[in-house]
């Protein structure tokens, strides 16, 4: 007896995704550039041959994945901006971390090997207008009026200024991201220390990151970035 | 003369972004936990006061996060499982690495610091049954009759599994997603190679990389690890 031929039900939601995909690859491969106009809603439903409807839901998919942005009030959508998708990178990371439960120790390693990496590039051979950029928000940090949300602002300036100063893009990338996922973290952080307390210590730990940094020490920069992070979490 | 006050203009999409805003916050905050059914969408609406069509625009953002899964037919959506986030943001990644030309090497400087980091902790105090993962995967790829696609699975899984033998979720995480990404320029890695050439040599190195780590030996895990993939994708 052989056995008979089994098929798989077709997923009723299939056609809007077959629509989205095609765009996703036009916007991928930049035959559909940043910024350019698709065509107006009644034109892609001809051209898909599928409703409209279907291809309002494939164009709002595009547009959750930060692929498509839109465009005034007449043309439905256009191509977004490579900003977007890095927002929903970001975005994305805050999801998962909340919904894994992922631990704050593990994301301040993840956050150390990401920084570690960048700061060992930027030693050996730094990006000097980020490197300059590093130097601007330490001074922020050290001014004397300076409110805590501007200090904590400066702080992570510094820090993304630093990673961005290895010239790695998706080293910089990553670290935004799992910066923002700590930054859930962080008001348990500073619970019950004063800002007047942790202040210089910080100024003081940055200012010897970007020491070390500045003279091509890569190890020192590793161990005292290492403790800065874990001192300030608390990890 | 006093400045007139100045107001923005209430961007006309918002509604459904407010709606999607909260039924986010409460699968973060799992008031809505993985599996659950949500209300049908005319109830929604009048909880929240809004169109049927806004609600199902909201929760078609939602679902194109992997927040939200289809749930059959009758209700319109359930809590998706965080396994569903795991896949956005691993997409994501590879979206943001295409749009913004990330180049490879730069990815392959990101994987060997999130391998390196996991390799390090995984060698001081391995999660036995991932290591027992590797090692079945490196079994796996001395298989003689394997194929070239069933050995670069077993090659992604040997790779995953060490990582995983970290216990770090966060580095697990990311590890995906730049592989993925990596990926992308897997064809043009092997490219003029034969599978009978490559094939004896990486098996030789994961089996170093394996035997480093059972040894407790991290810094030689570290290095056999960049020379692997440097090797590999000729960066």
């Amino acid at each position: 007896m052989t056995n008979p031929i089994r098929f798989q039900p077709v997923p009723r939601s299939a056609i809007y995704v077959h629509v989205a995909d095609q765009i996703r690859d036009a916007i991928l491969n930049r035959s559909l550039p940043s910024g350019e106009r698709l065509p107006p809603e009644r034109e892609l439903a001809q051209q898909f041959g599928v409703s409209r409807a279907t291809i309002r839901e494939a164009l709002r998919h595009l547009q959750a994945q930060g692929l498509l942005a839109p465009h005034g009030r007449t043309s439905p959508m256009q191509a977004a901006s490579p900003d977007a998708a890095v927002d929903r990178f970001r975005e994305a990371l805050t999801h998962v971390v909340q919904l894994q439960n992922v631990p704050l120790p593990d994301l301040i390693e993840l956050r150390v090997a990401i920084e570690t990496a960048a700061m060992t590039r930027a030693a050996a051979a730094p990006v000097e207008a980020h490197l300059a950029e590093a130097r601007a928000a330490l001074e922020e940090m050290e001014r004397p009026q300076i409110s805590p949300v501007e200090f904590h602002e400066a702080d992570v300036a510094f820090h993304v200024a630093l990673v961005a100063a290895s010239g790695n893009q998706a080293l910089a990338l990553v670290m935004l991201a799992v910066r923002d996922s700590i930054r859930l973290h962080l008001d348990e952080a500073l619970r019950g220390r004063s800002f007047a307390t942790i202040r210089p210590r910080v100024v003081e730990e940055h200012r010897g990151l970007l020491r070390a940094i500045e003279r091509g020490n890569a190890k020192s920069a590793a161990t005292l970035l290492r403790a800065h992070l874990s001192e300030f979490y608390g990890t």
